[in-house]
């Protein structure tokens, strides 16, 4: 199908339906481009439906476009239908059509284009769309407040950190995952057309270089300091797990949100110029890995198990008690653990000389009390990163659970 | 050769050399990540040395970092070392090789590692770096004035530019282009690092989506507009226009230079929230070609020739007197052409509810005086696209000729 646009190709009958997909990618050839294009070399999309959002547990895109919005108006009955709105072209843009039928160029030539156009020649690249409610959508604008997960708390300000208000919080979001970051990009920018007048946008974040993996069968990429990242994730293959530590369960406080997660976004600047001046010796310390297998110190191979005990020279333990992963690590945090999704990310530089590159964090846990707040309070208080990292943003959402072809986002917070 | 990491891969002798390519993409198999990672399914290099540098031509990778620096020394000699420890680094990098040997954990424990390391596991992805020369580096800093190209001028300020002074100018640039943003970045973080003391970063853009085409077999992608752009971009494969519009000859002005090009980089900030709001007949008029195939109004193929007086009803002709495809024709321009390379961006939101979106707009031009001035003077001025744009960065460098495997970057200016 070389050359064939999704416009062309969604124009036929029924296309949208044969890709339906079983939640994972499905590896068909939508469309792809020509020569000169290896991003596009394996066309593919994930399906939108299933017991949980996608993009949660999907296997990690390259690319994130993150956006975070404000709801401008005060009639809820407008939030609900955009919602819905929202859900029908995400339906869309996830299988690799264009946001509306007859979008970018099949219109009305007098009105203004339905799509914008920028994803016409691409093919879907994986798309997913999540989408998440912020603790401030239950304020008592839309009369949401008897909904608030208790699990959906305002974070608290953890030591060392330094947020940016316009970097922070959101009545909404929307994170969009592909395989190419015109993809996400498009979609974001589409949601944020059709709320125009509803919502708009607070702030938004890309990223690329997938900073974790969410399946075994990814390799496990690295972060700006050079460190594998996420070895330890929690993956898709592990449903224990995600039933005990991710997905809210019916009895967790709102029945709406069972089978639903709470996702925490921090955008963490690292200071890359001061990290590169550590030794390795050092820096090995400080992650308590090793940089180049990324096997935890004392250990061969990267996903040896974490002996926190393992001691070297005069019994220490070679895993310092202000290393990253001893403090990270599930069993110094009593069995508390989360599904990481981050992305690296470098916004330019900021004004006095060096990159301003980080690490763009998403986690997903059952109950951000008990599982990402103790965990930071532990980082923030004593991890020896922290030296060289600052937070600068901050949000948490609920994201509700997955929808069927019928149902919309949303459709929990009205009945 | 799955899984094998280009510092283990680089280990084995030799491997380097046997990379060498003839200036274009070589196809070869170095490293491929595993599953999930579609954009490393071709990995492949650009040969660094050749009569002009890479990237100018080279066909367009996907992703783009793109650095201005400072230089923070008076030491002309600290200078010309750094530029012949970059140029060390970028043959090295290019071939997919960490920037120094043993570099990211090869080296000693207590010292800190010669390479940052967060591309060990990444094929090359078709890396190229590419520098230039800014009009301050030739002041009365380092002796340079005599060596100043006289096509070097300072951009005029055009009518409604907007520039930032914080995203504008740089002694010096580093353009780095593969198709792996974490490869680009990377490679701009080394040399950075490498220039600490003697340079700082003044500004830097990253871009996605590659907003042009530099080779036939291309095709012509799409900017956040929507619209197909560059196609009537000067190619790799039209080497007499290349010859007369973009590499400076020996006869230029400076002799040093023949071989070179001058490049002008301008942030461009898209409306784009306004811009989605227009009509699909307006965009088609403000653009003078049609958004569907990107032929020329009164054409029906993209690559059909534009002819500016073709008409409609009433004779009028149909690509209107400031459409953009009309004032940046070379038919309208003396003849006047440029190469284009540039990028769409999103730098998160403009604080006040929209994307901070737009196009990274590179061009090489053989004398900027005659081409690019005089085109962007006719753009800014009655281009009925600006009311949707805004120039907010802007910088002019010269790009010196290519290399050979025993130049350095710089050689032109000291000898």
């Amino acid at each position: 199908m070389t050359g064939v646009s999704r416009r062309a190709l969604f124009g036929m009958a029924g296309a949208g339906v044969a890709l339906a997909g079983a939640g994972v990618a499905t590896g068909v050839g939508i469309d792809r481009l020509g020569e000169g294009s290896p991003a596009h070399a394996e066309p593919s999309t994930v399906d939108f439906h299933g017991e949980h959002q996608a993009g949660i547990v999907t296997p990690t895109q390259q690319n994130l476009h993150f956006a975070a919005l404000d709801v401008t108006t005060k009639d809820v009955g407008k939030l609900r239908e955009l919602l819905r709105t929202w859900t029908a072209a995400a339906r869309r843009m996830t299988a690799g059509q264009e946001v509306v039928a007859d979008g970018a160029v099949g219109g009305a030539a007098q009105a203004p284009p339905g799509d914008t156009g920028e994803a016409l020649d691409l093919p879907p690249g994986d798309l997913t769309l999540t989408i998440g409610f912020g603790p401030s959508l239950f304020d008592q604008r839309f009369g949401l407040a008897a909904k608030r997960p208790p699990q959906l708390v305002d974070l608290p300000l953890f030591p060392k950190d330094k947020l940016d208000p316009a970097r922070s919080g959101g009545d909404l979001c929307i994170q969009a995952c592909a395989n190419d970051p015109q993809v996400a990009v498009h979609a974001v920018r589409n949601l944020v057309r059709l709320g125009f007048g509803v919502t708009e946008v607070r702030w938004s974040q890309l990223g690329f270089g997938r900073s974790s993996s969410t399946s075994r069968a990814q390799q496990t990429p690295r972060n700006l300091f050079g460190f594998k990242d996420g070895t330890n994730n929690v993956k898709s293959e592990d449903t224990d797990v995600l039933r005990e530590q991710v997905w809210a369960q019916s009895g967790d406080g709102q029945a709406w949100m069972a089978g639903g997660t709470y996702l925490v976004a921090r955008r963490i600047r690292m200071h890359v110029e001061t990290w590169d001046r550590e030794t390795l010796d050092g820096q090995e310390q400080i992650v308590g890995r090793t940089k180049g297998t990324g096997a935890p110190l004392g250990q061969t191979g990267e996903f040896d198990q974490v002996d926190l005990d393992v001691g070297g020279a005069g019994g220490v333990p070679l895993i310092a008690p202000d290393a990253h992963v001893r403090l990270a690590s599930h069993q110094t945090l009593n069995g508390a653990r989360i599904l990481r999704r981050g992305y690296n990310f470098v916004d330019g530089s900021d004004g006095v000389g060096h990159l301003e590159a980080g690490l763009f964090f998403l986690a997903f846990n059952r109950d951000t009390r008990k599982q990402y707040i103790p965990m930071q309070q532990a980082l923030s208080a004593k991890d020896a990163m922290m030296e060289y990292v600052q937070h600068t943003g901050s949000a948490h959402f609920a994201v509700p659970p997955g929808l069927t072809p019928t149902s919309n986002w949303g459709d929990g917070l009205f009945t």
